[in-house]
């Protein structure tokens, strides 16, 4: 009866294997940053962290959502880049190209407000080793809550959101991102990992109520499920903020077990990431040769509507 | 923009959204019990279980995996039953029919080895307030594991899987179900909330190695991303048992929330379930209106095919 399983069919087009990486081990630094209202402090700011964690021996260095604006409605047109325009008016931009051809690692930036003509969105952009652009995600699920008498935000008041995944091959393997709300669509990871993410990186704001309830929760189930590494990286709390982030800042290994946190001040976490942990999980739980491709399909749209 | 979205494609056939359910609020009963090799007085055992959860207001019970026999494959064949004979050969069968029946209850039976032909099955049962069987699952996913040092198990050296998910309507709401490994995948959840399931109910016996690190992880998970109850039912630990069970049978709200959980020892636990929390969590985050249907969609193949 085996042979109706199908498990090649349960991801259409079929799941992709991860890559060799090009390294198997090495550090991730999560830097999880104040945030203040000078947009030039934050820049500054946020470029030492950088140092700091490549001085220890990061890699792929991690920045938080929204670093160099206050997360508000209100900010976001303010602070907001023009990233494409390629001159001096994305200085948050310039700064973390810079850095990562300067210091010679990979960055995934965190998140800030990007401008493109009309709209506004929430953008993550990811650098190489050279200080080239590989790959710029725009949040694809807008944060639009309502928990009464806890909390109430809609970005989608002034944001626009992304249209098209975010998976890029760098120094230190094929990384897939998301932006914060992004985590609570387990699809996302699920097509992460079907393009053969090694990590998944989500920079995240999560707020003092879904923060407890879910951050941690939702980084190791995307993990433990989709047997990949998870890291995640939020701004420090700043209890007098507008909207007052969870901090946390985590890596997460492919059995969901959390390889290093933090609490929710300033802090930068460095940390060994192993790859071959993944083959690892895999081979004890072979989760991939066990699905039910015959109950059960997800498809990605978008590789079906390109290939 | 967000016509783009396609939020209703996320699914396909497009989700159902949960019946008004019968009842909105009643008590579950988790019945965590000891096994023993004695056939006859596992069946006895549980039919006191059931009655003194039923005595305590429940009227639903969920049972264990695997309670009327000890979880080995060389047990399997020895105390299945012939479910389908319909005569005495089926007293744990018999025993929960007559109990649903008398006590006017709904049972979702744990599971039991089952024998049909030449297979067997690891099988729930599940029997509504007039004692006939709703719905049978018989377990998707064999648990497959091979943890070197750990564990090392196969199911399917003796057993066959279900060829098909399992949703019923109950009097105490729509319930879908999958046994144990059934949880890792989270495809089988997804499906069973695009049905409409107001409650995944999951009879398990994780173990040791797996127990602490993903059992309560994997509950709050499925519960949490698709914004309905999960209730787990485990054995009770026993230490000199070849296959030793971890216990911690534990009821989750729509919020990934541990509304009641126990520790390894038998146990019975009776709690309220409130459905208005499926609606309330669903207005606070409305998943199901954020997805991008344009980015990914998961298929229920079996309603794709029946209709």
């Amino acid at each position: 009866m085996a042979s109706v399983f199908k498990p090649e069919e349960a991801r259409f087009p079929t799941a992709l294997q991860p890559p060799v990486p090009p390294v198997s081990k090495f550090k991730i630094a999560l830097c999880q940053l104040s945030v203040t209202a000078d947009k030039s402090r934050n820049i500054a700011h946020a470029r030492r962290a950088i140092e700091e964690g490549a001085s220890k021996g990061a890699q792929l260095v991690l920045l938080p959502e929204i670093w160099n604006s206050p997360y508000s409605n209100e900010s976001f047109p303010v602070y907001a880049e023009d990233i494409e325009s390629g001159d001096g008016a994305a200085p948050s931009y310039s700064m973390l190209s810079e850095a990562a051809r300067s210091l010679k690692i990979t960055i995934v930036g965190g998140s800030i407000p990007e401008r493109s003509g009309d709209h506004l969105y929430n953008t993550c952009c990811i650098f190489g080793t050279d200080g080239s652009l590989k790959g710029k995600h725009r949040k694809l699920h807008l944060f639009d809550i309502d928990i009464p008498g806890k909390i109430t935000f809609k970005e989608s008041k002034t944001l626009t959101a992304g249209q098209q995944p975010t998976i890029v091959d760098t120094d230190v393997g094929r990384i897939g991102v998301g932006i914060c709300y992004d985590i609570r669509f387990q699809e996302l990871a699920v097509l992460y990992a079907a393009r053969g993410a090694h990590l998944i990186c989500y920079p995240g704001a999560f707020n003092m109520t879904t923060g407890p309830l879910h951050w941690e929760l939702l980084q190791r189930a995307r993990a433990a499920d989709n047997q990949l590494f998870v890291a995640t990286c939020s701004p420090a709390r700043d209890a007098s903020a507008g909207y007052i982030a969870w901090g946390h800042s985590t890596l997460v290994g492919p059995f969901g077990e959390v390889i290093a946190t933090t609490e929710h001040e300033e802090a930068i976490i460095v940390e060994e990431i192993d790859y071959s942990l993944i083959e690892l999980r895999r081979s004890n739980l072979p989760l991939q040769i066990q699905r039910r491709g015959d109950l059960y399909k997800f498809v990605d749209v978008q590789r079906v509507s390109h290939h």
